[in-house]
């Protein structure tokens, strides 16, 4: 195959959509363009949802706003879905790649829903799927893993992958916040939505922890539930005690190998060890931290978010797509490895900080240590402190299996003495070094 | 092409060499090679300094003394070179080159002097040449900027990139010691070498900063020297003032562009601050930080050092080699930018803290104060502390060009009243977030 240039779609025309054909036309890009796709990049149609909204930069003979259209292009080569949201963009990228065009999309809830099927549909039509832009914005991880990291047996992959809860963390670390003062700060600043659900229940961190375990350990794209804890309800006491104890609370996605056949794949908020690398990742910085085997500790660090940043991972995918495209080959889908179980969050262990109001009178730390000692966990440090009438006591387990930890925390919440919880969070061990 | 298998010869079975073939020959790893390589890979011969030495896992018949005969077995696809040095080094990748075969090495001083040229035999012969391990261990930051970062334009690379150097700077940091016994240490633990003075003089990082500019702004590789300023003169007491001041003091490598077609490659030790994503990188840690116009900042992090994190490099980059081999395919070389000349370092500014000791007697600071003034170096705060009969000045600057801070240092030593210059070392602004 001898093409003498690249025909690109483009579906969305928002921040990331605007960027990319920006860094598209840039004529002083115009060279290293041509030198990494090997043939010039042609941008041959835009959607968009608002025709009337003036577009600088976009021929208006490109655009139109009937995204089925874009696939229909003669000759398109490369697909590029920006449009997010499972429906209609599936429908697109189906479409597309049941013609043997190439995707490259920032479709992080998709990719999580269905990529494995994508990635196959792809591969039988001879087509490229790439979305290095789904997780951590510009952060180039996924090619990582895809290519330098492909030989590699990964142990474990931490990400601090939603810059939203990181920024809100680190305010709340950095000037004593509490959590509603610093979501509002984020709001007003634009880095959390006026319904920040998606991110700080962790919906967004659980969908990008599915797509890093596919490439990393070959585990499935198919809408897979995984265990989830939101940052709502970290305290600053907790992020307070954490600094006491060298810690800080950072919200990560986790997946790791458990034994030979185990997945463990997880968000939570976790104390992380100030001098962990994850651990210097301030306010909307995103970065992953794998462990692998015979590599060690590697850790990728970014911005995130931002149009102009994600646009760049998006140009990296068109680049290689286009290499592909150029010498008709495509890139083949790592194999699923259907021998991994999904390991429950319940039977992972972990050390934990545990935080509990109680009644301030003699006699209550020993029933509270007598449940802890029923469920068989073991307690590593206590500090007690006076609130009032109340003893806010501080707990550090040994490493408990996760669901012991939390059957305790059911039975303290039953003792009359016990007035309230506060805190379960997972601490983790020193790393990196 | 349709090739049942890839052919690998190997020259080098040291730590990285035996790392390597151990990991090709891993029945555990078999099926993500493939996957990865889309056909076995095979290990067809391995060259040998010591032929009496037991080399457990590498079957007797493939091993020679003779490296030149690597380059020579029929249908070898890939050539791993290993034995580092420029020669017979070159010889042998050359050789291998000039029949079609892809090479994959380690060796950052060849590439360092002879780069561009061996990328463009590779490229007349239709073979790759990759060299991952050569910048960062396993740090797979080589690729990113070849693939992922190829569309974007890079302002700025600044890289932690000798261990043995941020291994005795972090010790010196961490515990307060000198720095001769942080080398001595650094020797007792196998970080540093005898003889340390490709380290500790940054001829190591220079060789690397030059690899990272060719791969980031398109520089030549012919063995261009470059500024360079070791770690030896730097003191305790000037890690204990970076310390108070909110630094770090560590050894980077940097690559940065000056106007439109200006480019600034050095290596010196530099004062960071703590708030930086590099003042974290600890120990024997190696990090590489990107500042891209689009992307904003990006860091890699990971163990820079070591034969089994370095042959996951390696491995990464032969897997890449074969997928190419398989497809009849080699990845081209990015063209050099010949519109780029060298900065001269003297021609960049920077802010500077400098260390004089003088003899405590009034009149003797407004006699250095001039010294600085006739300069046009501007002062933007000074420290006075009593050592004896004498007194220490430390002073850091406002942003000045490198030359005139030469100039104030060379005239400050004229000074009777000056005792001696303890030390001149750049400071960076934060960033990163």
């Amino acid at each position: 195959m001898n093409k003498p240039v690249v025909r690109v779609g483009v579906i969305g025309a928002g921040f990331v959509g605007s960027a990319l054909i920006e860094l598209l036309s840039d004529p002083s890009r115009h060279v290293a363009l041509v030198d990494a796709a090997t043939v010039p990049l042609e941008v041959v149609g835009v959607a968009v949802r608002d025709a009337s909204k003036p577009r600088p930069g976009i021929a208006p003979e490109l655009l139109t706003t009937d995204a089925s259209h874009i696939s229909e292009i003669d000759g398109l080569d490369i697909l590029v879905e920006l449009a997010g949201g499972i429906e209609p963009a599936r429908t697109y990228i189906e479409a597309a790649l049941n013609q043997g065009v190439s995707v490259v999309t920032a479709n992080k809830a998709l990719m999580a829903e269905a990529g494995t099927a994508l990635a196959q549909l792809a591969h039988e039509n001879g087509a490229d799927l790439f979305y290095e832009a789904a997780v951590g914005g510009g952060i180039p991880i996924l090619r990582a893993l895809r290519t330098s990291l492909a030989g590699e047996r990964i142990e474990r992959v931490m990400g601090i992958v939603n810059g939203t809860t990181n920024f809100i963390l680190s305010k709340m670390s950095s000037e004593g916040s509490d959590y509603a003062d610093a979501l509002a700060e984020a709001q007003s600043l634009g880095y959390a939505e006026a319904d920040p659900t998606a991110d700080v229940e962790a919906y967004d961190a659980a969908a990008k922890v599915l797509i890093l375990s596919s490439l990393a350990f070959g585990t499935e794209l198919s809408g897979e539930e995984i265990s989830r804890e939101g940052i709502s309800g970290v305290r600053s006491i907790d992020v307070e005690f954490a600094r006491r104890a060298g810690y800080v609370i950072k919200l990560l996605g986790v997946a790791e190998r458990v034994g030979d056949h185990g997945i463990s794949r997880r968000a939570h908020p976790t104390m992380v060890p100030v001098e962990h690398p994850l651990a210097s990742v301030h306010g909307a910085m995103n970065a992953v931290f794998v462990e692998g085997t015979k590599s060690g500790p590697l850790m990728w660090l970014g911005q995130g978010a931002g149009g102009q940043t994600t646009a760049t991972a998006v140009l990296g995918d068109v680049l290689d797509a286009a290499r592909n495209r150029v010498s008709g080959r495509h890139d083949v889908p790592f194999s699923v490895d259907t021998t991994l179980h999904s390991v429950p969050a319940g039977d992972i262990a972990s050390v934990f900080y545990i935080s509990i109001d109680v009644i301030d009178r003699p006699g209550v730390l020993a029933l509270v240590a007598n449940v802890f000692g029923q469920h068989d966990v073991s307690i590593q440090s206590m500090e007690q402190s006076g609130v009032g009438d109340e003893a806010r006591l501080s707990f550090v387990t040994h490493s408990a299996m996760t669901k012991d930890v939390h059957a305790t925390i059911t039975d303290l919440a039953k003792l009359e003495a016990v007035d309230s919880i506060g805190a379960c969070i997972r601490v983790i061990a020193g790393g990196g070094e």
